[in-house]
């Protein structure tokens, strides 16, 4: 754990973030604030675990975070363009329409494939323990975790029956379920071939690192899908738990860990960041499923509540249910019969998911997954100013949603 | 060309083994006969085009292919146990009920994880090019290439809605859609995986090939699953053999070409494999639809006119499509409607696809494509004592079906 070195301008800590999620749903959905604060040492639980750096380093509110996302997307898109360029035509086709690159009929597209935080995490970890010339050697192997993760959204979707992405209908309402889970296959494919072509020394372990994360998504998805069918009494808070980190720590950790296995880092850096996107991970998890129950429609493009409609055993639902409060058995009975419409009753099972506990834990625990990633970069990256863009970045996907 | 060096004994030619389908109907499950014939020369169209060995090889009525196949069993099947068990425990049930070593309670079972062929060529192709040291080195690409082929069956499974696989109910009718989509995710990543992890020179190149691989396989389902949404008179006979060539031709080519690469052969080697593995594959899967029309239930496992029932569009009936002959109209008229269990009606179908020139074409193309394969055979491969197991497999694959 690395003390702060220097004094506080505007202290940032994990719970900050929380508490501006606490405000969601009266937010509308503004620009960032982009104020640069200077060197502000991250604060958890009255301790300072890490700082971010001096004067010039800027993790401040979203700001820093856009502009390596923005200069990420300019690095790695003409990689995925050129990359999906090999697919075979009709699987080019599906994917060019699945990144919101074509229309539906195959013409242009202005495009809208997501944030692309994966690759922006590799390339910045990249940076972070080798500098600009890691970075630069990383672009190959960041588009091979977007190609990953543009997989798993194709064939999640169809499990999921999820009908919009990105404010588009899903490639599987475009195209139907064959197709989607054949363009997702080939997704898979091409992402190794990504590495597989790629001389650099770190891309064998990068490859099997990045299939290793394939499984673990696979076996989260299918934690979820399970977990959906069983009875809400069944539920542990550990099991969800563990799903969520299969499910979203995972990738998020292995980008990490491929940007530190490009920069040439030693084993015990690689697992350090690996776990420094995991506990990110699962923070962004967590305040994504607080969203998901008491977020602003406006800003998160689906109804307030519309988690609890769906009887989704999110984790802050899952942390009520097995609170032992009195609230909880209430909650059980809500969610045994499915959503029938009734606005009120919706109300009534948010207010017992509050009641029993469930949103104070997800924040906490938001906190604390925030503190651990926190502490795994530091111990990797000790430098307070090489570490700032991996902090900023995530900062910036547990305070927003998408 | 390489035209034969000694002189026959039994000859051996592509149609022989087509002649022996067309008693396929009456024929029971029999052995195959285990005659060791010596040298045998190989004629096409009265022509030698190829040659096996010498008084040592013996290229036989499917001995040596058994061998082969139960040699390889005994190489890969522990490298392909091993890989499994690195799989998350939810896919792994899956992936082992899928190769039938465990039963749908993750209980052990006796296991049918069918022949195996393509690990077969994969070793047998890196045998005939670098002899015995080189086969011991493709174990692990061999179990790849078997474990890229089962993630495509999981899938073509969920696709084709087939229940059955193997003689067992297909993994999704078990596990259900979304978890048999997951467990060939997982395989499709364990297989690279095994390449990223091998140190072998080769294993990069062969992991990039096995990618590729993989998109050209889902490019032909999509073909497969597109026609058969089409109208029968739309489809023409280049985009059936097109499809045939990705569906199937790619792997089997894609296996020998591996074999190759681990036993360090030069590109046009390796590329003259692949298209001895392409062609070999044509040939299986045009006999293969002549079994789904004339084939023998008892020893197809599936009643006879299976394919005409379901209204394929396999090659036979294709070609009868596009021939210009009366029948064609027939049986136009007759695909236009679907089946409805009239089983004399389903002989007229049988009948008119082979008085339009079905049949013969799809015989006679076989034929030409096991002529083509072994050219390529002995393009990379002249010592017809060391192509001697490879074309003992293609002629094994054109000869039987599951």
């Amino acid at each position: 754990m690395t003390e702060a070195r220097h004094g506080a301008t505007e202290p940032w800590h994990p719970t900050g973030v929380l508490e501006r999620h606490e405000r969601i749903g009266t937010q509308r959905d503004e620009e960032p604030d982009p104020s640069f604060g200077g060197r502000e040492p991250v604060v958890c639980d009255g301790q300072q675990v890490a700082v971010s750096g001096g004067q010039q380093a800027a993790v401040s509110d979203g700001h820093e975070a856009l502009v390596l996302l923005e200069e990420s997307r300019t690095l790695v898109d003409p990689e995925l363009r050129s990359a999906l360029a090999v697919l075979p035509s009709a699987m080019r086709r599906i994917a060019l329409y699945h990144f919101g690159w074509q229309h539906a009929d195959g013409t242009s597209a202005a495009g809208n494939a997501g944030k692309a935080i994966r690759p922006a995490l590799v390339l910045t970890a990249a940076a972070a323990l080798g500098g600009p010339g890691a970075r630069a050697a990383a672009v190959r192997a960041a588009a091979a975790v977007e190609l990953v993760h543009n997989f798993t959204l194709l064939h999640d979707d169809v499990m999921d029956r999820d009908a919009t992405r990105r404010h588009r209908p899903t490639a599987w309402t475009v195209f139907g379920d064959a197709d989607a889970i054949l363009a997702g296959d080939a997704l898979q494919a091409l992402a190794l071939r990504l590495l597989a072509v790629d001389p650099h020394p770190a891309s064998a372990a990068a490859a099997a690192r990045l299939a290793d994360c394939v499984m673990e998504l696979c076996e989260g998805q299918h934690a979820d899908t399970a977990m959906e069918r069983r009875a809400p009494a069944e539920i542990t808070l550990a099991e969800t738990l563990a799903m969520a980190e299969a499910k979203t720590g995972a990738l998020l950790g292995c980008a990490c860990a491929l940007g530190a296995l490009y920069a040439g880092a030693a084993d015990k850096d690689v697992e350090a960041l690996d776990a420094f996107g995991r506990e990110a991970g699962l923070a962004f998890q967590l305040i994504d499923d607080v969203i998901g129950i008491w977020g602003d429609p406006r800003r998160t493009g689906k109804p307030a509540g519309a988690d609890l409609a769906a009887r989704k055993k999110s984790l802050p639902v899952v942390a009520a249910l097995t609170s032992g409060a009195p609230a909880a058995a209430e909650l059980v009975k809500l969610y045994e019969a499915p959503y029938d419409e009734d606005r009120e009753e919706l109300d009534r099972t948010a207010l017992a998911v509050e009641r029993a506990g469930g949103r104070d834990w997800a924040q906490a625990q938001a906190a604390d997954r925030m503190a651990r990633a926190v502490q795994e970069l530091a111990r990797a990256v000790p430098d307070p100013e090489a570490a700032g863009g991996l902090l900023a970045l995530a900062e910036f996907v547990t305070r927003r949603s998408t």
